[in-house]
């Protein structure tokens, strides 16, 4: 079976390294690459590394020559602009999977708080399902609409649902900060993006009011059965590609084990192709390029023990997760999805 | 006034810093480098940056020679070698200003504890000064021997020091997740500060278990009067200088204002020529190359509102600081330990 | 199909990069890892990246052990060590790919002056190809015994070789001016090789001395015809992986027009999967991760015009060539390498 | 003695390190700074480094005002625009150092075939000193307005003026392989310099016309005392300061020894400050956040020895010279000039 795959928004980041993962795919065509630009480019001109492994034409986004080229179609539009492409492409009977945030709040009303403006396309958007195949894999694979999860919420919720599920950690109180690459933040040039200025630097921002984190808490949420709150602050590291998440969470008993722990996401992702549970701490070097996501976890003292009594001020749990921002929080992922929705190997093309 | 400096250990990063900045202070001369190798370099074939700047030929660890010499003394020893040197030094009557961690931790249970090995110059232990200038100015004009401050706690204890002193936050439940370029791992090849290891790349090391975490406990207790207990992770910055550390503390009281927190700040450190309370988020680019440490705070929900009528699960107060580890976080604050030791104005030499 | 391979020095970096793309390959197996080292690691605890994806124990290098396992192997052991396992490996009928520098040099004097001891395995090394596959496909397909080319080699001839096969440029006054990524210099920890010591920095080394600057001269004697001799002198970047040479020629004649210069290219590597030739510069950022080596050319005056009469003084041809220095320079050429000799299609697995 | 300085541009890269340094020198005042932005800014919101150490408030570019305010003027601006404000500021008595490329080449003539418009002041142009120090001290302590050189030339002029003044060298066929940091494009986001694009790669620009190579052979034109030609290619390196030359040059006799080569730099830079001839190699390293050149030469042969009659053909002579570009290629050259102009010792405030 060979799947013909159409790109919208192919001049992103995200667009490049879908191609890219596409091509080495044995089941997969690139048929058609969309652009909303208004002078339309040779993909191989946008991104020089394409040059020689895939110089199609960009084309205007038009739902019925894509539908006529493509049986799948994945969006990397940025959001607000998604929804308003999705719904005829839809429409069209295409599958769709959408890398832009416009389908991942499952609410419309949140929506509209989290991304300020009334969501355009409600009637798909009860529709579509949220594309975590490590925890929803049956609905994706039943789908016509998913919604890839953001970068971000990739790791954390990875990272935290096998606690939560087992009731090992409290749902509230809960800390992920997280640094990420600089392709997280996109294509276009910006001063703070400028080379010299994130080169030897490090920031934190948007802290507290990020909109990956009512998305994490939305997911949680669902798999633990009750509200889940989180605070997310995430930082800018001086690197292309990765994120690192170290969660800071309360246990729900002090005397919970580090085994017991591990046993939750060895449970949780022991039949996981890309989710691997490590002894040693995650670092950004053993997943990018990849699309696994790390973790690991640690049972620590909240403080130091003042003398050798060990009469410690209780105990936090450390989760680290780790990823590729543009691999599993992105295009990796998406092609997961795919994998699932046309009833492939989950890992096809993802080695 | 000229003041004859020596330094001990100049073959390290912070006595390069150290060097470079001695030699730009109006009153200083660099008369003495002693150093333990075997083989004593000239400093400049040690150290390729100074060639034409300073091209002292290093000398044996000589208290007597030193005292001769010099009216102060910088130790940049490792840990429990620095124990070994500092005794003679002091008996010569010079003034010692020590980067290790060997005289920072004011009880030797807690040393040995932290350490693991008994302190060998528990007298000299009583006598020692812990040189952060913004808190124990006074302590430190008239002290004879300086415990240069870690790195880590420079930054953590300026960040929380004024918000425990107002009652603003809780004593406990502090969560410290910092970051540091990789000078603070030392001047030694290892396998993990290998080049291609650690571009691109990002990790945590020793959470809940690194050395510094004591230290910054040590110093909060004694400014609060009660037990303070952190949580402290360390992280490893692709860069070469600079800390970041995000700090989650609880606030004593919800309706606690983020005006209240900043003007914890601003009394603290409104006359302190090397603390920046900032309104915008502290960025190593702002810091690295300066003896400034950059504060600032925000006031957050700890999860995000459900609905607009804004019921979140509680706040959560967030401190930024950020310095330089090699200025701020060891050398320049020698220096302007030394500044006070000698009477001189904090911040000369420090422009 | 299935081949199956061993990696005899897996724990290397090209090891490493090996593995990553023969688990892709479709037709291969990896059965083997064979490793020096007095305790032998799963490569998995050595590399940690392959967690979950290679698992394998390494074993001692036993040739015998190694022909029942495999039909290929791919030596990844530094210059001199591998000619002393080589021999034994070929007497096992074994098909050998060997990525050190031992028998790259076809004559045993000239290996002798270049790396300083005399060559051990003599006998081999006639038979030894030079595995440039753009060059020498044929005899690759006939060869037992491949001598995978250098980095800084390979793109240098790639680079210059069509120019002087057309007759374009002088054979000699070449001046080679190469940068590298760190990973060129290996996997074990220096003090030039500290993060600190090159994160920030740019040195040469080795101007004119380079080990490859004879291998360089060789092959483009042999493509000439005649003695083609040239200056190297190599970088260090601060980057992970890639290499780019800037390569200085001389016209054969000043009235060559840069079309002509491109048409060599062209016409050399029109059918070539793994050389692009383009308009623009090349630059490592579109090579990295693959097996592509871009080269470019430019035809500019030797100096600038005085005035509107374009008096300039003569032409210079300014070859631009880069490549990852980990795949096209190294595994994924080794690669290459093997499909021509199991007769499969060049490109497999290369994507 | 109080000097009394403005800065025209100051929120430029070079203007923030004209501030820095201009607060460390002992001699100077900053008192007014003059920006063409329609909102001018507080320098310390534009430039957050100088937040507590340099908070003026931007001012519009009025020469009567600045000559009020100034003793002397730094302009900052991007060529074309310095020479619209320049007349002005030198009607005003102002001693004016320009940083611009505006008046470093001396024949108007010359100035428009580079930079592609007529030169609007050529009048001053004829009194402009080239403020290389080392080369035009003398005329440069009687000028009222000195051009800044240009950070490559700069490099480039002190590592080959003295080989061509002792004919050491052919005066052409010499090629200039340059690599600067990211500053040195100064502070404008653009795609090519967005933060992904730079950081891991590495790439050549403007090959042969750019617009420092006349610059280059003016300055090396005017010292020779006959026409010297230069090939220059420039790279943009993945760092944020510094710039690194390896300049390929022809002997004038292949019997010169690197003895000779290395007396004619010692000869020339014995009594000079920041220059500082190196028999290692020069590396970013050891000149970043400092105003010295570093030099070196190595005398090598043009191609390997065949074998051990050592029949090489030929010898170069490469030099290899090291700045950082936003010092001695710009800033702090800049105030070396005015230390010049105001009869300081030309070292003050540089340490």
């Amino acid at each position: 079976m060979t799947i013909r795959a159409a790109i919208v928004g192919p001049t992103s980041y995200t667009g490049l390294v879908l191609i890219e993962w596409l091509l080495r795919h044995p089941s997969i065509d690139i048929t058609y690459l969309a652009s909303q630009r208004e002078t339309l480019p040779n993909i191989a001109d946008d991104h020089p590394r394409l040059r020689g492994r895939c110089e199609l034409q960009c084309q205007p986004i038009d739902a019925a020559a894509i539908a006529q080229a493509a049986d799948v179609v994945f969006t990397c539009l940025p959001h607000v602009v998604a929804m308003e492409y999705v719904p005829a492409l839809l429409d069209e009977d295409l599958k769709v999977i959408d890398l832009s945030a416009d389908y991942r709040l499952a609410d419309a009303a949140a929506y509209e708080r989290v991304y300020g403006r009334p969501h355009a396309d409600a009637g798909n958007l009860k529709h579509a399902v949220y594309g975590l195949p490590e925890l929803f894999a049956a609905d994706i694979a039943e789908a016509q609409l998913v919604a890839n999860p953001g970068c971000y919420p990739t790791a954390a919720t990875l990272g935290i649902a096998p606690l939560l599920q087992r009731s090992l950690v409290q749902p509230t109180g809960i800390v992920i900060n997280a640094a990420s690459g600089v392709t997280g933040a996109g294509r276009s040039p910006k001063p703070n993006l400028h080379f010299p200025e994130v080169n030897e630097g490090y920031v934190a921002y948007a802290p507290g009011v990020h909109r990956h984190q009512p998305e994490i808490e939305q997911t949680l949420t669902r798999v633990k059965g009750e509200a889940v709150s989180t605070l997310f602050v995430p930082h800018l590291l001086p690197v292309n590609q990765g994120i690192l998440e170290t969660i800071y969470l309360d246990p729900k008993d002090d005397d919970v084990s580090e085994e017991e722990l591990f046993d939750a996401f060895d449970d949780a992702y022991g039949d996981q192709p890309f989710v691997r549970v490590r002894r040693d701490l995650p670092n950004l070097k053993y997943v990018v390029n990849t699309n696994y996501c790390d973790v690991s976890v640690r049972l620590v003292n909240a403080g130091s023990p003042q003398d050798d009594s060990d009469d410690a001020p209780g105990k936090k749990v450390v989760v680290f997760a780790a990823e590729d921002n543009m691999i599993k929080g992105a295009s990796g992922q998406a092609i997961q999805n795919m994998n699932l929705m046309f009833g492939l190997d989950m890992a096809t093309g993802l080695a």
